[in-house]
């Protein structure tokens, strides 16, 4: 059936019953606004994908599509060391678009935020020529917030998971490959893993100076951290974490992808020498890879990739800008 | 200048520095989240608005446009009996977008937050093939909340303003007309006035019994409080606030646009018959023009219009559903 026979109120009317009540919401789907009484510190943040610049639908399906939605968000809250809690949800579609379209993408969405105990609080719908999502998410900080800020002369360097695969991912999806190494990095861009488990930790235990989701490449990334905390960095080139399909596809010494590919959603953060110890922890406990990739030098050194051998990388393209032109 | 000459991080940049600081924000634009510390009862809301499914490029400004996205969000708020606080901007436009035109649209938008004493406080920047604007506004109310739910068979039903000019204006710009009764009508279908002070006087009076603001249409908007406070209304035609431009372009007895026409975002609201001088005396203090239209009937009695005559009224269209076929 088509929205536009079932129509926008009917709809909405169905999702409201599909979305769990929480006693915390003082005022959910279905007014001009929700209410909330919130306490402590409340993290914001609001991402949007939009059809032919963020995913093509015909590489995904709306349920995965949902939970990217979802996730993408929820990388944010994890980057400040937050708890999501709370998703509006702004979804334009085509007139034409199928209710089971709708019913799959609200399956994804939906499932992700109840893995993150977050609770639909609230959205609207519209007309557009194509899908656009724009999320909202609001997060809690009980033990305080890792801002991009902190960073020290110094620190280490740190990475969750592998570098470069859901720009591989898109590459692939882009050329069409299907052999065994190219699902796995497509599985990466289609949906990013959540780091929540090792953000809770990483401040609950006040380990790291800084921190950042990789969103846009870990140079650009990287670079917000060195430019907000007035410091420069040193990547060592061959301990950048790279998956077993980054080096069948794009070799050990391609490291270009790992440093500039976006919409990895790994954390990058950074942390004294003397909290070494700890973080290895994390990464037993939790099962989590974390890789020590760098360290903090100077503002005036700015950022370099440096090989084993002492030689400097350059990759041959810079990180993501949605407007800049190559 | 092209955006994609710029770049989207200096454009972010240079826009950071034109947000003034607000001392009730932890952490504003620059981070992966904005951080607050809220106290009371919060209200959130989201809203969207399309290129050509909202609005024409060459109807319109983009200083008009960055207004009217701040606008319709800060109706959703006024409509709780709440104030604006913070704002989230997710922008997504074209890549070949003049950075004038952003600059002309934030300064629409800046000006409107700053007029409710609204801080941008976060957003996301993204290509489209259109322009794309979802706001996400907080709110807060300090002397609680108006939902849709507390009408009671009785209360008296009242409007802010006049009806269907907003629907008035956008089909004399899908005709092209332009004597005055039409620019006055265009008007308000280009930026919408705001109720903010009204709804500020009825919740500290506590005189409203259940409040909506007329986005999709009167009797459709009467609908939804009709439907969640379980109750009937009858609307008496010839009370029909009517502008002076809608009296000459559509006469005195099509109530059509009056009572289906969207986008008006004035404020629909009902309350007990004993507070009658108190809301003619908010009339008289805040110059602000607030009409009684009919009254809350029982649920079986369902919502009709009703002329001096005593003849029904029905008309010839629905309210506004963005998806539903007419």
């Amino acid at each position: 059936m088509k929205l536009r026979d079932l129509g926008e109120f009917p709809f909405l009317r169905r999702l409201q019953q599909r979305v769990p009540r929480d006693a915390h919401v003082q005022l959910g789907i279905g007014d001009d606004c929700a209410a909330l009484a919130l306490l402590g510190t409340t993290l914001l943040t609001t991402d949007t994908l939009v059809e032919n610049v963020h995913f093509r639908r015909e590489w995904t399906t709306f349920t995965l599509l949902g939970e990217k939605a979802f996730a993408v968000n929820a990388s944010d809250i994890s980057a400040m060391g937050g708890e999501p809690t709370f998703a509006l949800l702004g979804l334009s579609v085509p007139q034409d678009t199928e209710v089971e379209e709708l019913d799959a993408f609200f399956d994804g969405f939906l499932r992700a935020a109840r893995a993150s105990h977050t609770s639909l609080i609230g959205g609207n719908m519209s007309a557009a020529p194509c899908w656009m999502i724009a999320v909202t998410l609001l997060g809690h900080a009980p033990h305080g917030i890792i801002t991009r800020s902190g960073a020290q002369v110094g620190d280490d360097v740190y990475v969750t998971g592998t570098l470069g695969d859901a720009a591989l991912g898109l590459h692939v999806l882009q050329k069409g490959q299907s052999d065994v190494q190219a699902e796995e990095a497509k599985a990466r861009f289609l949906c990013p893993t959540s780091r929540l488990e090792i953000s809770r930790s990483l401040v609950a235990q006040h380990l790291a100076t800084a921190m950042i989701d990789v969103s846009d490449g870990l140079l650009q990334d990287l670079g917000h951290i060195c430019e907000t905390s007035k410091v420069g960095a040193e990547i060592k080139g061959e301990q950048l974490p790279l998956s077993p399909s980054y080096r069948a596809l794009c070799g050990e010494r391609d490291w270009n992808l790992a440093l500039t590919g976006g919409e990895d959603y790994e954390l990058l953060f950074t942390a004294p020498v003397e909290q070494r110890t700890a973080i290895a922890d994390i990464v037993r406990t939790a099962l989590a890879p974390i890789t020590r990739i760098g360290c903090i030098t100077s503002h005036a050194q700015g950022i370099c990739v440096r090989a084993a051998d002492g030689s400097m990388y350059t990759p041959t393209q810079a990180g993501y800008d949605h407007f800049r032109t190559e």
